[in-house]
């Protein structure tokens, strides 16, 4: 892993000696977890938000401990300084842990550990690895272990990320309704199982849309309740071993600060130690957004299909050039990437639920791997629905002329006249129109008493699209 | 399909004449989607609860129609007797339409509106058939959709169906608090990653389990929020076409009455006939209990086992003879039982996420399968969950012995001595406990100053399991 | 379970004495696994193919253990009798254990065990529960444990089955064939990414629906090769223990002969004790074929979407009403249930794949869940299959008016001129049509200098739809 | 994107105007494929086997064109040495396309295409962007389109692959080989259901494991038959509009030539361009290896679980500090991370299902969400699996006093008596032992009249692990 020139300086742990570069501020722990884990190519500092919410956590610590009286203040303020730093991305290339990586997290909260150790020394006008002054476990991990800081990490690092997740939902549900609005006068069909069904408006089409994200968004707000509740003083196996009775309340308290997120304890610690059902009804959640996301998109791309050996009835705005070999092809891209990223979320979703049943006794040893995928669905999720509101719906424009015709040709009006004359009168006039392709208003003066106003009525285009009941006192029912 | 000698009748639908036993309440529609549908040999009346639900929704259907005067009087009274009836089980053998159905469920809809058509006849003194007087379509489907009808009853029986599962799962939170305090001063080995770690004691362990799942309770009763709001009176795609503009919110408050249960009617009915979120939601909080459950039956599997050769620290009730060629041989069953319910919930929650995705513009076609998955699911896991606690949790025993060897004979008290002594020191006296076997406190006097009065309030079992900080003036630190 | 009138025998087994129908074959062990798993109301003997696959296993030890010497010729030989009458199906209300079982099949096995012997006892002219005459475990299942006999029968059944699945595919691969050349001549346009693409023919269309049907033909064929090898003399973990060194082949050897089916002894009993492997890779043949019918299905719903005001250019035939409330509706109700069925197989396959992650070190104790959603997943699939074809594919009929229309009024001609006038100039063109509607050999005249004839044989529509590639001296390339 | 000083030059395409960096080798519709897929921040570049086998393609498309005369032989050269340097790595950051984009692969193909050509320039002394004389479409993608190109790169991509991870499997195969041996005379209880079973040895065990392994790699051979068979030569929809007719069986072959894979041509063009059924088995197959290496990772984390209050069998060799808080504790973090990333492997498995069903008519637009899950599973799987084998497998060491005595507690003796005594006796042996705490021969003597030179046979350890069966003239049955 090193290249051969570069200067190295040589640490310790349990297991003998090792050489890592001079200039990495990690130390020993770090060094063995990174060798053990050559699994993705993709580390831990690949979502800084989860970076940043172990910083936050350590940091609580440190001020809890210094309260109560078990660290020194001297090294305490050194340690929260190099919590500061972490937090704000300055040492951002110093955790090149595996996302996949055995033990709980034990590596990714050791590589916190000894990057905060050194930075703490740094600041302090010591050499890194004078561990006799600050030391990673006794000081910096000082009252916790990696079950009880890494798990409340996770939380927090969602919680972080879902006003992210929330805002570009919101972007997207805004653009669906300022295009509901510019659509609310477009008549077309609506379709049931893909067949001709009863007419609508566009507007309604789109507005649809919006209400289903808007739900979504509720629930991301409410599922962040289930995220709130950590076991941070739990320690080892929740029984708060090593613990000051007071630590747990207090480093809640001070985590609240730290990062301005409003958490609490657990009630159970034994419990909320190796309990991961907050992060599958999140991921639950994460993936019903997927579903929606991905049926939207599926629409988007029925409507825009052809343009002319399709529905066509509206044109999504071109992003690129669609074919290496049709020219003039331009393709709904947009949507296809969206469906992607949704497929992704549903198989991670499927990853959380087997690393969560795979727990074990007082331990979820299967952590690291949801953490993974959770960081990395909010990530693209995200980004994907930004990139739909902003390069995709906002262009949107609609075929005002197909969409007549395709409502006109066929039998949607066929449904309004079924209180006048029957299911099985209408059923007769639909097969006829289908067949003979004549509109059904003479078909209805020829087979049935209805008159003529009435029918009118019941045909007015605001009067389909809306709940409407006609009653005539003889037809040919 | 039917044997040569059963007695039938002719009926007639748009596609012709087709044959049916005499007996038989259903009619033509039915007919054909028997046909069609041969598939599982598994009926929709194999649910009751559904076609309780379905009966529910007709009834209030009828009642609604009675009172804004589009249904007479005689008729909606004997089709509500006959709703009544069917909501009773007194037909339970006439809905035997495949669980497997094309068509957005309207096969399920026309199998109801012929059985309660032809009961309401048969309640009238007429015979089945007589359609010109009371007509399924007509008459028993007024101001109705499958496309209304068929989700609201699929949110009424989940919401039916959701009170037996939550009773089931007190029943076994229950059962695990009764022996979290019959088990309360076992002090025994908490493991993490499988390896010792530290003390805790079986009624921390066994609490934990009742914690879990009361908190699962909740999430229930939660997610029934979203299952209220139903999309009755949208009729075929949600603009309400063919329904008197009163009708929707005066069918729901029917519905109420009927069912007893608190239903609203949904915000937007456009993108209610669609959405198919709740269910994806409410199946990702079933698939939550379903990791728990599999979690906890693993780990009582596990802390069973042996009984010689394995953990062996509790026993559960022995059921049936476990082997058919090794005598004596007792087999966890009711646990791995519960594991095979919980892989299957599982995978019917992948089912409901792929047919919610495959909904396509105003409908989701795909809704029998989920309806038959969620159904499947709410059952098996109630009788999984009771049998869990009837015929395992109440009758485990531990073997107190054996958990506190476990806790004896490894380094499982080193950890508590750390704030005393130090990472490194402590880790030295561990590895020197694995080497040697000698005990730890010969150690601690050997290789410490620590004194003898100290060392024993911190290996007080006492102190132990609960959050404890000793701090010492002069160690060896 | 009883109704309080059926009368009763006592019988006795290591857990006490339980009362059974006086009528019933099975014995006290099946009694106890009837109480233990109530959980899904289908029983084993919803599945026909498994229990005579069982009653062959059964035979084929009875003959190699009357052959050794080891069961006497006069018990081996009522037994004999007695697994024939139960895989000619005569005793099939005898099997009533639950699907959902603890225990990797013993229950089965011990219902299998005690329904043999009460048989055979019978036709020795004895009364049922003689088990000193003839006995369940030491000699119906002699020389045998539930974990080499359950494994056995579950891949024995999966073969009996496959059959059935192989020619309902070639019954659909036959029926697309058909069309396939009926369709031959039917130009038409192709689509990717839903966006009009290049021409083709319906007949090339529909040509590959069958193509890829046969090659899962031939993966299935490939993958029953997998199946065969079993774990028959292995015993309760493959060691053999009990069993003579030369019954393993011989059983085998008379499972053969008494099944018509060419099985092999495994390479390593100990592996083969606990390995799933061959259910985890027969089921992701299944999910893929699956997938191929969801996308099949699929493509059926959407060429035959609208009538009037979708793509229109086939018609399937109409099986039954398509709507409760919109009259002369027909849905696509048979390639609906085909993407439900595909759906429900892929999420057994998930079920699968859970179960068999959960085996732990000399056996998988989840195997009944496999075994259920295999066999659900075989019947489900052929029986859909054989709807698909016979209920949709042999009737669909094709719009060639459509066809031509949508292949015409775009720009799916413009790729073929490419090689004579670049990329850009062709996308010029594409772009004009799309503009002006103007037909694209005006265009053509206009703005290149091609020669007519040259025109003509580019377009002409035999040379559109296969390999050909025109060269030209002079272009406005 | 860019930052504010880079120097750029001026593109075109389609769409109109954009910059890029001077230093680039991509042109305009790659930096419209960068700005419109900001997803996930890993680009195709992530996996440099993919672009080599793009790199193949295309080398391969231009010696068959120049062959056929349709491009000129010095463009072809410049162009086929541009995918040599390509092929070798040398432009490995001109590839930021994010794995997840829109469009079937177009972007990818397009960033090929440009790179390509703007190389092919370069070696031919001119600048970027001269596309005047070699094109990206025209010239680099002449013959193909991105719909024939990139399933034929997915596919030789896999099975360039497909070698390292066999070789990866080969060594851990053969280190349970090794261990095999090494442990082939330490014997040891068998368990089943996690319940003590009957005796086998070490060795029997870890040689399962082997075997298990090879047979996997013996199924990633045969299914990469399955991916042999490519649509080059297709172009868009497998018609092979705009290719010489002699075109598709000459690119084949030279790129059988390029790559050294033995590749073909698929039988059905049309077929082979939407069908993905290959990826979903052949990701079925991976998920197959992952459920048993998440099943082997399993029992080695049980086999090892202690070290004093589990098992204790083997021991694992200690590759890092276990725990920040836990002094001394080592866990099992090898076969750890080997789980999560079996989930990972389970997780993808159902994109890839979920993708392969997406596909329309004649395509499926989500194949890079294939790709980035096939390519990704395969690289973590090969790099799990060999780290499986280098920090752990081989430094496991048996535990044989643990072993002996585990075996030696229980009933697991009892098991090889029943052929003598019958199933009941044995079963009341059996209590005995557990309830006293004697040794089962003591209670066969005061029980049976077994003669002890036959118990003394049937209780030789050499007879217990293998099939070995006694008869005995009298005994107590």
């Amino acid at each position: 892993m090193l290249s051969s020139a570069e200067p190295t300086r040589r640490v310790q742990d349990m297991l003998g000696d090792i050489d890592i570069p001079v200039a990495s501020y990690y130390g020993a722990q770090t060094a063995r977890a990174i060798a053990n884990f050559q699994i993705s190519r993709i580390s831990i500092g690949h979502y800084p938000v989860f970076i940043r919410a172990m910083a936050f956590v350590k940091k609580a610590a440190a001020l809890a401990n210094v309260e109560l009286g078990d660290l020194d203040i001297d090294k305490g303020s050194a340690i929260v300084a190099a919590c500061d730093d972490i937090a704000d991305g300055i040492l951002a290339d110093q955790f090149p842990v595996d996302v996949f990586q055995g033990g709980a997290g034990t590596s990714t909260n050791m590589n916190l550990n000894e990057v905060i150790a050194n930075r703490a020394l740094e600041r302090l006008g010591l050499p890194k690895g004078r561990f006799d002054v600050i030391h990673p476990n006794n000081d910096v991990n000082l009252s916790q272990s990696t079950n009880d800081v890494y798990p409340t990490a996770i939380r927090l690092a969602l919680l972080l990320s879902d006003e992210t997740l929330i805002s570009a939902l919101d972007e997207l549900a805004t653009a669906f309704e300022l295009k509901s609005t510019e659509f609310s006068d477009i008549l077309k069909l609506g379709r049931t199982q893909l067949q001709d069904a009863v007419p609508m408006t566009l507007g309604q089409e789109f507005k649809a849309f919006a209400v289903t994200l808007r739900e979504d968004i509720q629930r991301f707000t409410e599922m962040s309740c289930l995220l709130r509740e950590v076991n941070l003083g739990g320690t080892a196996i929740g029984t708060g071993i090593t613990a000051d009775p007071r630590y747990a309340a207090l480093a809640v308290a001070k985590l609240r600060e730290v990062s301005g997120v409003d958490l609490k304890s657990a009630s159970d610690f034994v419990e909320a130690c190796w309990d991961t059902g907050a992060f599958v009804l999140f991921s639950g959640t994460l993936k019903r957004t997927a579903v929606k996301l991905s049926k939207i998109s599926n629409d988007l791309r029925l409507l825009s299909s052809g343009p002319r050996g399709g529905l066509g009835e509206i044109h999504l705005p071109p992003m690129q050039a669609g074919s290496s070999i049709m020219p003039g092809k331009v393709n709904p891209v947009v949507p296809e990437v969206v469906n992607q990223v949704a497929f992704q979320v549903i198989g991670s979703d499927l990853v959380v639920t087997l690393a969560a049943e795979a727990g074990q006794l007082q331990l979820n040893a299967m952590e690291p791997v949801i953490v993974f995928n959770l960081l990395q669905s909010m990530s693209i999720m995200a980004n994907a629905v930004r990139t739909l509101a902003s390069k995709c719906v906002i262009g949107i424009t609609a075929n005002e002329t197909r969409c007549r015709e395709h409502l006109e040709s066929g039998t949607a009006l066929a449904t309004a006249l079924t209180p006048l004359i029957g299911y099985e009168k209408a059923a007769e006039i639909a097969a006829e129109i289908l067949k003979s392709g004549r509109p059904i208003r003479g078909l209805l003066e020829e087979k049935t008493t209805l008159a003529s106003d009435l029918v009118d009525r019941v045909l007015d285009s605001k009067a389909l699209v809306r709940p409407t009941r006609f009653r005539s006192p003889t037809t040919e029912r």
